[in-house]
């Protein structure tokens, strides 16, 4: 049970899909927000900014937002949920380019604070082929998954145990996106 | 010297301005956001949400946010900076509402995890009076300047020195809002 009546069926609209029914008034700049940095026009394709998304959700023991958005890159990458494990396992290793290995470590250093993002991490990036805006764009995903992360944890909602619910999910997004959410 | 060129004047487009300025496509739900949470109508008064702001960022050590929204909470509030201050240093101890210390109580929660925000604290908000809307508005709020500190520092953007400067930006946001921001 979330910590206020959000005037839902938690199971049928879990995690975050709750507070955004609960509120119109927020839920409008949240799902443009995600809508804008996962889907919108971008040279980083979509499976790679949900794969940040998930792995700040992980780094945050955020669990509806870890397993949504794992799903979500999953659907939408070539190695699915095997890659998105291994990325969560063990960054080090994970086989992904080195670009977005250090857009990573750029994600998971901004999970903590801002402040432990080091010139060294982005010129790491730099170096591996990333851009000005694919740089700004993987510290806003990280710093918004902070905020998705605390408001659905910070409410108390349900995250539900069915993971193939998420699969689904996935499906609905990726047809329809986050402006037809909750 | 941010992380990243902002194609700005930094000492111009402080903090979260230059960001703001280098990708309006985020720009636009970010600062819908900060409106509907920090000017809306709400039962809370605009002080007090900017109040819960500033209490996050400086949790947050976020030197610009916390600099920003405690000129933006004291240029609303009765008692002013005073006020702000004494919430910054000693929240138990602070000359602010039962309703409000709970509220903070909570936002400083979120601050941390919103895994950290706790039954008993939500049944105190409500003890004190705080509606369904308020405590959901405090951990939306908590949770977007979590985002809002991360984004700003994440770039290495640069805090003004001259706290002037927010002074004057208070009474730009008191009047024309955080829509015109940037």
């Amino acid at each position: 049970m979330a910590h206020i009546d959000l005037g839902v069926d938690e199971t049928l609209f879990p995690g975050i899909t709750g507070p955004l029914r609960f509120r119109a008034e927020t839920a409008k700049p949240l799902n443009e927000l995600a809508e804008v940095l996962l889907r919108g026009p971008n040279s980083l394709p979509a499976g790679e900014r949900e794969l940040i998304a998930a792995y700040v959700s992980g780094l945050n023991d955020c669990t509806f937002c870890c397993d949504s958005h794992s799903a979500f890159a999953a659907a939408q990458l070539h190695d699915g949920m095997t890659l998105v494990e291994q990325v969560r396992a063990d960054l080090d290793a994970a086989p992904v380019s080195d670009k977005l290995r250090a857009l990573l470590r750029i994600a998971g250093a901004v999970s903590e604070s801002g402040r432990n993002v080091t010139e060294d991490m982005v010129e790491t990036a730099r170096e591996h082929g990333a851009t000005d805006v694919e740089i700004h764009d993987t510290v806003l995903i990280a710093a918004a998954f902070c905020m998705y992360n605390r408001y659905v944890d910070g409410l108390g909602t349900l995250a539900p145990a069915d993971t193939g619910m998420y699969t689904e999910a996935a499906q609905r997004i990726i047809e329809h996106g986050y402006l037809r959410r909750g």
